[in-house]
């Protein structure tokens, strides 16, 4: 542990001029601690001042949890039988007067931010969810390494679940082959709900496995999915076809693998997150399928699936070494077909390095 | 679907006083409309006022799964370069002024509460969450269906673990076989991460697997988990001995053995929730180990994994048929030894359904 754990938080609560920043279980809270906690019905906040010491409320069930990650300040304990509010009102009284509290509002709940405002009485509760989480957006290499394992996990579960692929499979069971393959493969984790999606389900950008659903010659089949590794997500999508291919979905995955190499190539050192947007979508736009676009080229990825930086036309924030994010254009035709290819990149000081490593070449599987 | 898919919520709307209940992705929302979706970065909510037709908040990125849910009302899509504050501002509008809002305040997140007290300026918004949430409290014959199916899947991948465990296994080891054997026997996802605790680490009731820590005989082992099926979860606790155990350690088992059994007893027709964690602490109250006590009896279980009704003293809730809810007392000994036995109960017109059926004999593995 550092010195000043919050070393890299104090920074953004004086940039975002707040008086304290409230944080509930999640990625910023893992990376601070070292450790997680479920978010569930039992709050769970630790409140960062401007100045002085940190506080915490602490439902009595954690005690234990909590008190092993060397909390530097004060923690106020409640059980289930009085709730959480007390707690939040000894925090508060000993914290005193705040006027602007930061929280993460892609995050934290209306009966936290409630409890919140009740003991704050008078207080600005305000939404610094991206600025709060900018604190993880440069990867570490131990950062780095723990995603690369989670790759390797969710490429050696690729390869065993496409090399079983059978026509007349259900998605269902596709899934399951998938599931099994990752767990057996070394997956501590999910980093979300697998979407394994064929014939007309591919071209629902999230759709769910059916059991009804029979893989069919022609058809193509999506696995978007990723293992997790010390708490970082991997985020991978192949797109590869059942025992044949027709010329007219050859011709949309051969559009989808060259934006998603555009996206790539532009993944360059003083690039914006929206260029690499731009470049993918670009090459989507100018072939004979713009029509089919449904969704921006990609997120950043860690702690959460989901995070800053977002590959978003317009996004200017500059692509910095240690950002992790992903390249996943995709095209979808309603009803009939969807093709997606998704990598993950990590930035260095010279440019993008893909760390995904599975064959992008089209696939015929079953 | 039934004629009015808000039959159940409507009266909820009129005890509260609200004038519209907005709902967010999550249990409620896939009881409403058969499906759900992510919880991610891209707020999707359906309103629904007390008079008039329901108004929808949607990414367009899901219009094509939202629009297959046969919505009744106008949506308002919104794509990633503008944002979701207009739809929110246009939704509002088309329904008009409205004074407070009833909101799932255990689910939806700051930034949606913010979008939505920007868009009905001057609205109230009052965390609902509980009444909101009474729509699922009584479960039908399909849903308690498909909790049986979840826990069959269970308990078969438990006795495949529980048979394959050995000593000097660590605590992931035993994880990744359980994981292995959940989606092998069938499992669609996971009701929640997977607790498996050994020794030391079983005294933590939130503990996550260490990859540093190898069974050794005598240890307790904990396994806290399930499968979901349908969306519908299983969760069951066993603690099982590596090798051996002491009599210290066999008399802290029997005694939560008997506070199970005295907690399942008390579930009967007429009684609280209350009355139930009453006659499971009672029994640990009155043992040698009432000071290792550290939290209440159970919690309601259906889409959720916890939901109502709560299992906690003081509770004064009444069960009725249909209710579902874990038993799950626990002892333990900080930095020795911990033990739980979990099971789920259905509430029937007669009484209550354990439906969890695997062996709570104290059992030694490995």
């Amino acid at each position: 542990m550092s010195a000043d754990r919050y070393a890299a938080l104090r920074p953004v609560i004086a940039a975002q001029g707040l008086e304290a920043a409230a944080l509930v279980p999640g990625a910023n809270f893992r990376r601070l601690f070292g450790w997680d906690f479920h978010q569930n019905e039992r709050p769970l906040c630790v409140i960062v001042p401007a100045r002085g010491a940190p506080v915490a409320v602490v439902p009595s069930l954690e005690a234990a949890s909590f008190d092993a990650l060397g909390f530097e300040g004060d923690r106020f304990l409640w059980g289930d039988a009085e709730g959480c509010q007390g707690a939040f009102d000894r925090a508060a009284a000993s914290v005193g007067p705040i006027a602007r509290i930061g929280v993460e509002g892609q995050r934290m709940r209306v009966f936290e931010r409630d409890a919140l405002a009740q003991a704050f009485a008078g207080a600005e509760i305000v939404n610094a969810h991206a600025a709060l989480s900018a604190i993880r957006l440069a990867k570490t290499a131990d950062e780095i390494a723990a995603l690369r394992k989670a790759i390797a996990v969710s490429e050696a579960a690729l390869e065993q679940t496409l090399a079983a692929v059978r026509v007349g499979m259900t998605e269902k069971q596709v899934e399951g082959l998938l599931m099994a393959a990752l767990f057996g493969a070394g997956a501590e984790a999910l980093s979300f709900s697998p979407i394994v999606a064929a014939g007309a389900n591919a071209a629902q950008p999230h759709a769910r496995a059916r059991a009804d659903y029979a893989l069919r010659p022609g058809d193509a089949l999506l696995l978007d999915f990723g293992a997790s590794h010390g708490g970082y997500c991997a985020d991978i999508t192949r797109t590869v076809f059942v025992a044949q291919v027709s010329d007219a979905d050859r011709a949309l995955y051969e559009t989808v693998l060259a934006a998603n190499a555009a996206g790539r190539a532009a993944a360059v050192p003083g690039a914006t997150a929206g260029d690499v947007d731009d470049a993918a979508l670009k090459a989507l736009e100018a072939s004979p399928f713009a029509g089919l676009i449904r969704h921006k080229t990609g997120h950043g990825l860690g702690l959460e699936v989901h995070e800053d930086p977002y590959i978003l036309r317009g996004n200017t924030m500059a692509l910095t070494p240690g950002m992790v994010f992903t390249v996943e254009p995709g095209l979808y035709r309603e009803g009939a077909v969807g093709v997606r290819i998704e990598d993950d990149l990590a930035m260095t000081e010279t440019g993008a390095e893909t760390l995904t490593q599975f064959s992008r070449a089209l696939r015929l599987v079953g």
